[in-house]
């Protein structure tokens, strides 16, 4: 029989269980583990570590508090000591129960026999991520779509642009689809930052801004100058200011696979064997003619990343691409790397570590307090042990596990281009089953940088198929599981899309008077300032306290205080005995519709339908060795 | 709710399911899925690979025979092209239920939610295995216990040794432990050559041969010569000349991640740091006094392979340790690498793929048809992707299963350093459950080399802890699962043995004659000659049937015949519904005493108690496209 999650022994990465987020080589780490009375006596606990690929045990021992119990909340808290032998050193828990049995856990959960490697929790010596990466909120600017300025009109528009107004619905066949052309640009972005700035959003993430031959521009013509349709290098400069003004930080985007078949580099390349950038790219024929691109597309061919002439101008050192927007009068704060995935990787080659630690090695030396996230966007895990990218753009382990749960049935979707037909339904233990499955090859780093969006510029919008009330709950976990909460700009207008292209919408401005979209930006708003203001939010302890098909239930816990967390898709009960968490009995609503009755031996938590509600609790206790 | 293992899609690297064992970059393979009637209608099959780590589908068609009909012994098979985009490509497949409904299907088995790149089927395209190692049958010789020729009388104990003579017992604790010293040699191994041939093993795995100053010779005192105590370089030329000559193939064992003190290079490089030798290791301080070690014991310096002088002696090319031994006059078959898990990891260093590579390319140079298998107890798959390793020597997939499936409960035992106390109890669930999860991330050419031990010289004894009736059991499934079997020299005469030391017992030839041994000698003939007799169990699809606590059964298939397993460690019986699987109405009794009754509608198999049961079946019969 299977435990109820708040009874299951816990332990993640977090403050409350490790004792330092920047551990080093050669050094000996705390790590604790909580144990539930209601699991049962436990006789031993160790730590199981791996170094070199060879386990390592070191036994635990009871902590207490001071007037001598073991006991505290319900839990007795176990620690043992790692030593860090290795840059990234896994981990794991060996429990010796008393009635003879063992069990271990790892970042998957209990489990009753021995478990892989890579779902070992795991302590990381890399250069860790900026402090702030834990407690941002991502707003994703699609430039052509956001905003208009009144220079825009003065602007020629291109051969390859069909011309739209901003109120045209958007084409999602081709060419209209890459090629049908709004006119945002950068100032048109600096116009609306008060509205980001009144939704409390820390982040923005512009997709590229460098000029290519099509609406999303992942097609550059040149990586050393900002498209003269979105105003230019100035333009850049003007926006990057009034963010920081603002408190916002801008990272850019940074196509690591390919450049546009108009960049500099493939023009003196293609059909030019003997020119220096002949060995940046891929070429299928002596007279380099025909070429490697991204999925066969002719006008983004891949690059070769064995060239270290192409590392220098793009990746590494002072003179890099990399280096130049980050330094002033740029300033950009980090980078989101386009197809990271598949970078580096062609048929037997695979430089991908090698071009992912160039580029964050270069960042360090400009500036350390930058981000560095890469697109994954199904299993991200192996690339994303800490060595270089902090986060990734992925799908698997929130996205589409969302979709899964708060879709309505059956709705027909191109779903990520999954060939589902449909969009699956997962239950709310399925949800928790794929997001575990999904976060557990993470580092802890990794997990809090990683992007919790419902919807991205490649994506539907998850508006278009979502259960009637369920916008809530969704970015409710958006904002209240570990990761980076992520808006897609328009999700807080009501918009929605049935696919990637259908979903670029310019932005709707003119209604933001109108009642129903002035409440979903508020409401917006109130999630996201509700993980703006709690520290608890912003890389506390992550632990499941209830799971069944309708209603979810967590808690992020620090020393300090608590974030409760329901999530409901229908009507649900949900009881919790005493001792399941710290502080039920004083909890204080901070957000949403669900009742916590608190009575003696537990409480009872009640959604009234579908309902994302967050209570706050005191900080938790944990005994001393 | 579960569906049955019968009634599971099924696939694996098998020939009935991919059309090709050696596929190469760019090749476009068929692979197929059998999907039983009971697993319920579907709409279509998709395979999706991950070229690059970003998916591809591909549409399944459903395959017919030559008279139109889909169904072939209650199945369906499926088919799909899947064009192999890099060294080693993974796949999965999705169907699509009639019901709405989706379901994935990976090495780990089926899944309603999305699943991990590392369970993926693979396809890969480095230089295969040898021919024979999916069908080869191993036999373990430690040579200080095995055979003590009349030569051994005439040679000098050395000054490390604490002779001992043949009855004696094995002394567990140091010094005894490494220096008791019985004086086998290889003509003591030459002498008994005929007892490997009756057995019917086919492969001599040889620990290390090289001197020492240590019974086991992991401390090599050179890597240039066999030891003059087991008779010196021509007794090498002798015993592997016999074994050819029996049609026996005989591997050694290399110890990469050290050498012993007293080896020549350590002792010129040690306080030398100008010493050419000195790039070989890894030094701790100045003097080049203190050194990185196996695990802390100072006899085993760890070899630092950044040296390329160190690749070019021991790993790289026609002069090197690898080569030497495997070259006439020594025409060894291939390699057993000591801790091969730790080989070239130390601190921020992992030079483990460059040095596995190099042995294997250097191997294939000198004789393409030699085996190299790595040591690594516990999760091997992320080193063993085909790259190098051919199989595995490990516990995790097979041994500590079989173990936690057989043995009584609450045994003490030290359990392979898992600080357990007792062995865990597994139910036949369980024993599943792990098998697949530590075979999943293999893949299958991987899976049909890696050691199905059920004990080695590293470890207690299987018969030890026994349950009552289960030895043949827990053999009969090394011989039938996919993967090399293993004889530990010793576990054909009833030998038992708490821990590693302990189970390294002289073998007791003087009892052969007595009927309790001769009975297990021939149980395990019986056991290896149905193994080697019927080509199914060396290569065939493997598929379960059905599990529980104490019953299992699955199926080995080809083309032209199969073997049907049952395992059980009580009794039971289990009923199949007539297209479980394909000609079990014609099943011959090959060995085991559980009974088969077919009858309309299905077969019912009951094992009297333990038992061990294996039948031969028609062949199966895959459609056509």
């Amino acid at each position: 029989m299977r435990l109820p999650p708040h009874a299951e022994p816990h332990h993640d990465g977090s403050p409350l269980y490790v004792s330092t987020q920047t551990p080093a080589l050669g050094e000996t780490v705390r790590v604790r583990v909580r144990i539930p009375r209601q699991f049962g006596a436990v006789g031993a606990v160790y730590a199981r570590s791996n170094p070199d690929r060879e386990p390592r045990f070191s036994a635990a021992h009871v902590l207490g508090t001071l007037d001598g119990t073991q006991w505290v909340d319900g839990a007795q808290w176990w620690e043992a000591e790692v030593l860090v032998e290795n840059p990234v050193h896994g981990y794991r828990f060996l429990l010796t129960l008393a009635d003879g049995g063992h069990a271990w856990l790892n970042a998957s959960g209990v489990h009753s026999i021995e478990t892989l490697d890579s779902e070992d929790f795991k302590l990381v010596t890399f250069t860790p991520p900026p402090e702030w990466a834990q407690s941002t909120v991502m707003y994703q600017v699609f430039p052509d779509r956001f905003g208009r300025s009144a220079e825009a009109d003065e602007r020629d528009t291109p051969a390859w642009a069909i011309p739209a107004d901003w109120s045209d619905d958007v084409d999602q066949k081709q060419p209209g689809r890459s090629h049908q052309f709004y006119g945002g640009d950068l100032d048109g972005v600096i116009d609306h930052l008060d509205h980001l700035a009144r939704l409390g959003v820390t982040l923005v993430y512009l997709t590229p801004v460098f000029p290519g031959a099509s609406n999303h521009r992942y097609d550059a013509a040149s990586f050393t100058e900002v498209d003269p349709l979105l105003g230019g290098d100035e333009a850049l400069v003007r926006l990057v200011g009034a963010a920081h003004a603002r408190g916002l930080r801008v990272i850019g985007d940074l196509t690591t696979n390919h450049s546009g078949d108009r960049h500099d580099w493939f023009r003196a390349a293609h059909h030019a064997p003997a020119a220096p950038e002949s060995a940046f790219y891929y070429w299928l024929d002596d007279e380099h003619d025909d070429y490697a691109s991204w999925l066969g597309a002719r006008s983004l061919p891949k690059f070769n990343w064995a060239s270290a002439e192409l590392r220098r101008r793009f990746i590494e050192g002072p003179d890099s691409v990399v280096t130049h927007w980050l330094e002033p009068p740029y300033s950009l704060d980090g980078w989101r790397i386009d197809v990271a995935n598949m970078t580096g990787r062609m048929l037997g080659d695979d430089l991908n570590a090698e071009v992912r630690q160039t580029i964050r090695r270069t960042m360090i030396d400009v500036n350390p307090d930058t981000i560095l996230l890469g697109e994954s966007t199904n299993d991200a895990a192996s690339d994303f042990q800490g060595d270089a990218w902090h986060g990734a753009m992925t799908y698997a382990n929130f996205t589409r596990p969302v979709w899964g749960w708060l879709s309505k049935p059956n709705s027909p979707s191109s779903f990520f281009g999954l060939p589902y037909g449909t969009i699956p339904q997962y239950t709310g233990v399925q949800f928790v089953e794929a997001h575990r499955r999904f976060t557990a090859g993470f580092p802890w780093r990794t997990r809090l940088a990683t992007m919790n969006a419902l919807d991205t510029h490649d994506t539907p919008r998850f508006r278009t198929h979502a259960l009637a009330g369920t916008v809530p709950v969704a970015f409710g976990l958006s904002v209240t599981l570990p990761g980076i909460p992520v808006i897609f700009a328009g999700d807080e207008f009501g918009l929605t899309g049935d696919d990637g292209e259908h979903s670029r919408t310019p932005m709707p401005w003119a209604s933001t008077g109108e009642p129903a979209v002035a409440e979903t930006i508020d409401l917006y708003a109130a999630l996201i300032h509700l993980r703006t203001g709690h520290p608890a939010l912003n890389g506390g302890s992550m632990r499941w306290l209830h799971v069944d098909d309708d209603v979810l239930v967590f808690v992020r816990e620090t020393a300090d205080e608590s974030v409760l967390v329901l999530a409901a898709r229908a009507p649900g009960a949900v009881s919790l005995p005493a001792g399941a968490l710290t502080g039920a009995d004083a909890a204080t609503r901070l957000l949403g519709g669900a009742e916590l009755v608190g009575a003696t031996g537990g409480i009872r938590l009640t959604a009234p339908g579908p309902s994302f509600t967050a209570w706050a609790l005191p900080g938790v206790l944990v005994p001393v060795g």
